[in-house]
């Protein structure tokens, strides 16, 4: 993608407006415009990474670390935050939606309207062992 | 709390049973018991720590670049997987129920039952720009 197309890439720029939180030569924390609660922040990479697959580890790890920053700023803000949420979309079936990696950081009070669902059931011992190994075959084919 | 009566610390000392995915030195990933899909992977620290206030920052990023790996893996995996989420719960407030920090990482497909559901609402930047300044004040606070 063109990073003149990519909204994350037009914020790190500064040719589209944010509210910046943090910023250090390799990463950029800012307000999302559409918060799940009060105090939700987005961590991105400056260079473009359209996802984890494209991502320097070296630059992930960074992003993290601004994320855990900004987790224990909510903390200490003042806003309310019983606790905090960090969030990663990677790939559009499982909600992505702009295709510049980002991490959302955002606080959490009870009835504060953010829910999950999701099919829970507790699996045997013998699917577990099995998928297990069928993912552990996946890292040896990546390292 | 005890490392013993840590459900997690038990998993890492091998004293309660797990399927494990990857390890080193610093990290454990492992299959969750319950999973959100098919591949749910848990990566923890060893070394206990309750939630991110209390997660060494290199050791956090040690997490997060095996949790990059083992969303790699999953891909590669040949599971069911058209994208990948990561999510952490810091704090009961943002539903965490185990107490030793743990980073979810879970294979997704349409239609894999896993919906998120909250109050999104476009604000406007004059409240993110206020809201950015009470963050960054923590930021300063904390660092």
């Amino acid at each position: 993608m063109d990073v003149e197309e990519c909204v994350f890439c037009r914020v790190v720029a500064g040719s589209l407006a944010s509210s910046r939180v943090y910023e250090d030569d390799q990463v950029l924390a800012f307000m999302d415009l559409q918060p799940v609660t009060r105090g939700h922040v987005l961590v991105i990479p400056k260079v473009h990474a359209t996802g984890l697959a494209d991502l320097d580890e070296q630059l992930g790890m960074a992003v993290f670390r601004v994320a855990q920053r900004v987790a224990g700023a909510l903390r200490a803000s003042g806003l309310p935050c019983d606790g905090v949420n960090l969030f990663l979309a990677d790939g559009e079936a499982a909600f992505q939606e702009v295709f510049h990696v980002h991490l959302h950081v955002f606080p959490r009070t009870a009835g504060d309207g953010f829910r999950i669902e999701a099919d829970w059931r507790v699996r045997s011992r013998a699917e577990l062992d099995e998928t297990a190994a069928t993912i552990r075959s996946g890292i040896t084919a990546e390292s």
